[in-house]
């Protein structure tokens, strides 16, 4: 192994040699030692966010694009409208997405370099008062940029509208704090800061707003209530999970509470 | 490993010991070696359907469901009628799919023990001048039952339409060969009969219907015209691919061409 290249975010990056030994099993992935490991993650993620008592943790197959799409698909009401902070190519990419699913947005862009100020947001959103969700990416992949999100959090929480935050590549090593920064979803990978393999993302979600959704999603592998609801049932996921992904991710984050 | 239960079919089943082996290793998704391996898997998953003349192969991130509706949702124009041939679960779900996509579709159903029979497919294209794809499951994973695919594809080519195949039970095992069997596109997984571990679909899709589908999808991370043509263009994904799986695909081949 040594002599691979190290790799760096943003990613995928070098994991451990234990959780990439993970994966040299199979699972059955309705068995009941799956069931648990996956259902124990799900606990470890929220309490990551320290977002238990508020929150749920829905996991997806995919790249993390895969499930910033299904948060926007399922938790933004098909009427509601958004604000999309954009200073980098996932702000761009959260616009498009929106784009394409025919779902009403107005973005407001800063130069790669700067980041969104939260008194533009506030006066953003006492101007508009049909836009309910603000949407930010934490820590912009491209540029490394850092948000203020504790700032906007505030003001978006001031103005009664919700915030969704792209935390893909901040999420473990940037604290986000679900009580001390209000969000109604916030969305990660397994490949990032917690250092496990690519093929999985997930969501953290306010309890509420996931009960609400139901129909809302334009698609159905990317429906995050529908997803939610079969795993809260049985524990199984709706469709074939990356089973070694996430016994990788389980061994990865045995390494980052330790 | 000799103490682990053996995982058969629906899968996720049992891979090699090698296979496994096979995701030792972290790769750059944009470096070279990644890059040779990912187009190789391509242009061997094509050679198995002997589909290289006619057909292109796209990957795609998530489990086989993902990789059904990124099909669905590209290559059926969005204005066109289905026909949805049932008998089982995946039959059902590509109806739940156009549905939920707001898609057209008339269903044809059956037993799930009894194969839907090519003259009833020949009777409703003829009675529906409308319907311009038919969508059928060769071998229905939750019954095992396998469709009569030579005889539908017969009929439906015969009717002028366009036939849509969900292989994912079948492909590797059972022969689909596109000079005998007229396809617009055929759905797998990594994860079946191939014997690699999940995490990664793939379509093969005629050529000249994907060049077609620009603006098609319903979605950004299902949009298969995307995907294939920013692998086209420099041999990488658009999105993270999940690169553990891959290999463990690369290798997996390598046993199933032996």
């Amino acid at each position: 192994m040594t002599k691979d290249p190290m790799l760096l975010t943003p990613g995928p990056l070098t994991t451990s040699a234990a959780t990439k030994r993970a994966m040299l099993r199979d699972w059955g992935s309705r068995d009941s030692n799956f069931i648990e490991t996956n259902a124990r993650s799900r606990e470890r993620l929220l309490a990551i966010a320290d977002a238990g008592d508020s929150h749920v943790c829905v996991p997806l197959q995919g790249s993390g694009t895969f499930v910033v799409e299904a948060v926007l698909g399922t938790i933004i009401p098909r009427h509601a409208k958004s604000l999309v902070l954009i200073n980098g190519a996932y702000g761009k990419r959260m616009a498009r997405i929106l784009e394409i699913m025919g779902r009403a947005a107005v973005t407001m862009e800063t130069p790669e370099d700067r980041p969104p100020s939260a008194e533009a947001v506030d006066a953003a959103l006492a101007e508009d008062g049909d836009v309910t969700h603000v949407l930010a990416v934490h820590c912009e992949t491209t540029t490394g940029i850092l948000n203020p999100i504790v700032d906007i959090a505030r003001v978006t929480a001031e103005r009664g509208r919700d915030l969704v935050i792209d935390a893909m590549s901040s999420f473990g090593a940037i604290p986000l704090d679900a009580g001390r920064v209000p969000f109604v979803a916030g969305m990660a990978s397994a490949n990032k800061c917690l250092e496990g393999v690519p093929g999985l993302g997930f969501a953290i979600v306010r309890r509420q707003a996931l009960e609400a959704a139901e129909g809302n999603a334009h698609s159905l592998s990317l429906d995050l209530f529908d997803q939610w609801r079969a795993m809260e049932g049985n524990g199984q996921w709706r469709f074939t999970p990356p089973t070694h992904v996430i016994f990788a991710l389980a061994r990865a984050l045995d390494q980052y509470e330790t």
